[in-house]
């Protein structure tokens, strides 16, 4: 699964220098989650710089959660977002995008209107209610403003470091991974697992969680991608235990993972809990798109999703994804087809990172836990 | 790749009596071409019942040629379809589905309206000009005609039988496949490979085609695909060389094919011609869907074929694919997200078969002439 090179079409793509979605220049991630007292859920956050980002949006699930999806349409006004939310909780966790909004308005950065700023903020959940105990104990305002709080503190920037000091006002029953970041020694907060609004999910039987990845094209173009995944279906390749994502990898990015020995494939009995689920994300770039480009993006990056996951799109599946264009970069309608290959390969790898770096528990067991075979030895 | 047993989430299935699209009762199949004389292309029809099946469509590729799909949506008024064409051509092709609408016509078969019958035929094209060497040599009402009558050959009915006999009065140039059906010993006409749409078409720099697969759940409920796979993207796993579309086949269904050997897949170099596209094809089940369920199921058939073809969904794809319901089984809704399953997975199937069975020429190398060991000795 590891170093290959790919056939001619796939063009060379090297990881980024985090091989995740901060490797976009200008964006930067957040999350927060509640654990406990009823909780097992969060939020993740990807922020904007101030100007917004150009965005767009595919649904394909059946049973979507979300808001300000339609603003996405091309036909419509508002062209740039400020902030894009991934919050667990179900339809409830999209108060999550309140207190992202409130921080977004706060620092005077939202679409102009008399009198002030709309803060844009698209937002899409997961299901997991109850996954903690609490049926409602869902996300709100203060996590996603913690979310947030987490991605300015991460990378501190001239306009939003005074928000930094507010991450550690967040509930008790809340931490933000970045919280601790104001101590400039500590380790930097987590990218991968069961962090944020993947803190509850699930994946065909084994804990789910956040991924991400990124990519650079020979053009110096960036595409990465951040993944919340929760799905019915299957994260493995049929009838066998390899992490599907994973064949999607680059050179060395899962030199230690491989298929998994037959016997522990054999023992594997996953339960098919009749639920919601949901795979939501957002696929970004520096490449200058627009509107209907980036909803394109999206749309491809589903291919991604169902390479990953099988099946995916299903009646029980919010599956979601959203896209964003920094449009650091001006772009050619050439390089559009190599950013789209590649939002699909960096949306499967950042699935296969969710998994991977997923804690397992009751009910929802680690990948490598059920099969510790697949990590090769070196 | 062989024998898997899939996991507790796949339902098992097992593929019906022809493993094609005619498994699926009342649903017919017929396929033209004309070779030579400036031709390589063709026509595939898939035949509905008389009153008609239930049908959706998703379009997914950036560069679609259409025809009548704007009436599957589900707010419109027409609820079934008489047949739906798959042509070669490109947007010219379209002329194809003007002979089937006549011969339907002609049989008092479509929507009623004062005067008589408008045969519904939602039609989608493939791009294949000049590959025979005729830049206009493309299918015309005529060459549909035949596709039409051959489908009716193939699978004789009460109400169409006096039809079968028109097939022989094709163009010179033109061949049907089933046109030599009236002797019963004949061989059955090819279901697979460089057939109909298919005769011109190309996968990721193999010889592309048509091809079929079916699936009969537990319950009862028959899900078929018909894919004409000429695709930009890939049709082997990431840099290697195993037909990605077989790792979904059902028990033996592809026994005798596995991964190539390293040294076939590293002197593999595929032309990479910049051009038009497409991967067109057809879901259909026996279960009773409305208009928006065969649009979800034409959705998430999608993701079979992006899990067969890497990339997919491109600027240079016109990637369409069309469901139908016969509408013959009664149905539960509980019942529909095995469908859509198995809907995803059947396509993956379908593109398998139409690679592993198109004629190799100059340029476009058959799969198994250019990975000779990935048909494994018995």
């Amino acid at each position: 699964m590891t170093g290959r090179t790919g056939h001619a079409w796939s063009v060379p793509m090297r990881p980024g220098p985090t091989n995740s979605m901060a490797d976009v220049a200008g964006l930067r991630v957040g999350h927060a989650q509640r654990v406990g007292e009823g909780y097992l859920t969060g939020v993740s956050v990807v922020v904007a710089p101030p100007e917004g980002a150009v965005a767009g949006v595919d649904v394909r699930g059946a049973a979507p959660g979300t808001r300000e999806t339609e603003l996405l349409d091309p036909r419509n006004l508002v062209e740039r977002v400020h902030a894009i939310v991934l919050t667990g909780g179900s339809a409830f966790g999209l108060s999550a995008a309140c207190g992202v909004m409130q921080r977004l308005a706060d620092e005077g950065i939202g679409f102009p209107v008399a009198g002030g700023v709309v803060p844009i903020v698209p937002s899409a959940v997961i299901y997991d209610l109850g996954r903690g105990g609490g049926f409602r104990a869902t996300p709100d305002g203060e996590l996603g403003a913690a979310a947030y709080d987490a991605a300015v503190a991460a990378t501190p920037s001239a306009s939003s470091a005074s928000a930094s000091s507010a991450s550690a006002s967040s509930a008790s029953a809340s931490s933000a991974s970045a919280s601790s970041v104001s101590a400039p020694a500590a380790a930097a907060p987590a990218r991968n697992g069961s962090i944020g609004a993947g803190t509850g999910a699930v994946a065909g039987g084994l804990a789910g969680g956040v991924g991400t990845a990124s990519a650079v094209l020979p053009s110096g173009v960036t595409v990465a991608a951040l993944a919340v995944v929760n799905a019915a279906g299957s994260v493995l390749d049929p009838g066998g235990g390899l992490l599907s994502g994973t064949r999607y990898g680059l050179a060395g990015e899962f030199g230690d993972i491989g298929e998994p020995d037959l016997d522990e494939v054999a023992r594997w009995q996953p339960v098919k809990a009749p639920s919601f689920n949901t795979t939501i994300g957002v696929v970004a770039t520096d490449l200058t798109l627009s509107k209907a480009q980036c909803g394109k993006l999206a749309g491809v990056a589903h291919d991604g999703l169902a390479r990953a996951i099988r099946p995916a799109h299903t009646m029980v599946d919010g599956d979601t994804v959203f896209a964003m264009s920094t449009c650091g970069r001006p772009g050619a309608d050439t390089e559009l087809h190599d950013v789209l290959a590649a939002g699909a390969d960096v949306f499967s790898r950042a699935v296969a990172h969710a998994v991977l770096h997923a804690t397992g528990r009751e009910g929802a067991p680690a990948y490598l836990d059920v099969f510790p075979s697949a990590r090769k030895r070196g």
